[in-house]
């Protein structure tokens, strides 16, 4: 068994860690809401998931789109969209030796505005709140993948 | 060169890439069906697609939807929604040391129900067939998540 | 703190965390675009986006779809699914000893073939281009694939 007691001493990459895997939670969330509209509103894109409703014709009314479940399946494209880069540029980011307030700084803001991107879009809450939350994620990755290229670019 | 033997002996993670790479493997195969399913039905979403089928108007008729081809794309798109988390909480939880069985028991029980989701969704096979393969990948997951920030939060 | 000077002394691995920034990075931008052309065309999606332009029944012919906006969250979408397995596979990849060449063939390959597909989306430029630089981008991340399983496989 390799030890690994280095990469756990490392602080900055076990925040990462940790934000990481709230934030990915925190998305896996969203295949739950879209779920629950989906029963509770009778809002279905596969003939098989509406056929304990009725029978031919009569399940066909099921298969339709919906304000609600459309708004949530947004939010959750919105979120791979840019917990993807995250993940990505975060974990390099987290292996480059950063400050660790600095690092922490980073993870926090995104979570955070994350958290609150969903919250600003399943309430809705009037503009700009979710365009806010979105510029402050967004912004957290730049300035991560900037800090990362700075650096040194090996291309 | 740095030496990595260390992460090549570490059982874990190997075993953890082996299945990301067999898993990630299946959902890239998901294009190619999509990209199958366009060609034998002549559907397409871009005017430049079907240019090679007719001019002007007579292209126009190529670029509408089609139920397989949706289903292909919702299934394609529920992978993703469900393989990034898996990515990124698999790869944090590989590098915590976790007991190996209980790790390969992860791994296995995620990519087996992935690959049973997929078929289900394509067949497609009448619920709950779906909804369990769904949940089994999600329980995995959540269990990795939980694993991980019960032991310690940096937060 | 974690001495991570062998990490930073893997080349591969450098390289692969530079490629991977820039193509998160380009990934990124077609948030931008979509929001750019959302904005300059009037085209939203939710009510509260388009609440400054109008209130009631007035603000609801900006929600609606527009073919340009569809395009970009095509190409974003498309990069979604082929960005996550090469950001997946190649950093397994790069953490399995590759070829210091050969891995730079790859990770170049890719980011320049993602990179021309989304000009070749959003011009759009006819047909094989777009198919073309999508083929090359499946073909490098399945080659790492290949190369990652062949060696050993822990199942």
């Amino acid at each position: 068994m390799v030890d690994l007691t280095q990469l756990k001493e490392n602080e900055v990459f076990m925040a990462f860690a940790s934000y990481a895997t709230v934030i990915l939670s925190k998305m896996m969330l969203m295949s739950v809401i879209t779920a629950f509209h989906r029963m509770s509103r009778k809002v279905f894109a596969n003939p098989e998931d509406c056929a304990s409703f009725g029978k031919g014709e009569n399940a066909k009314k099921f298969l339709r789109t919906d304000d609600t479940v459309e708004r949530v399946r947004r939010a959750h494209l919105n979120d791979l969209e840019n917990i993807v880069p995250f993940l990505g540029i975060g974990l390099l980011y987290s292996l480059s030796e950063p400050d660790l307030s600095t690092a922490l700084l980073h993870f926090r803001l995104f979570v955070g505005a994350r958290i609150f991107h969903s919250i600003a879009y399943l309430t809705p809450l009037p503009q700009p709140n979710r365009g806010l939350a979105f510029f402050v994620g967004y912004g957290v990755t730049l300035s991560m993948a900037y800090s990362l290229l700075k650096n040194k670019l090996y291309l």
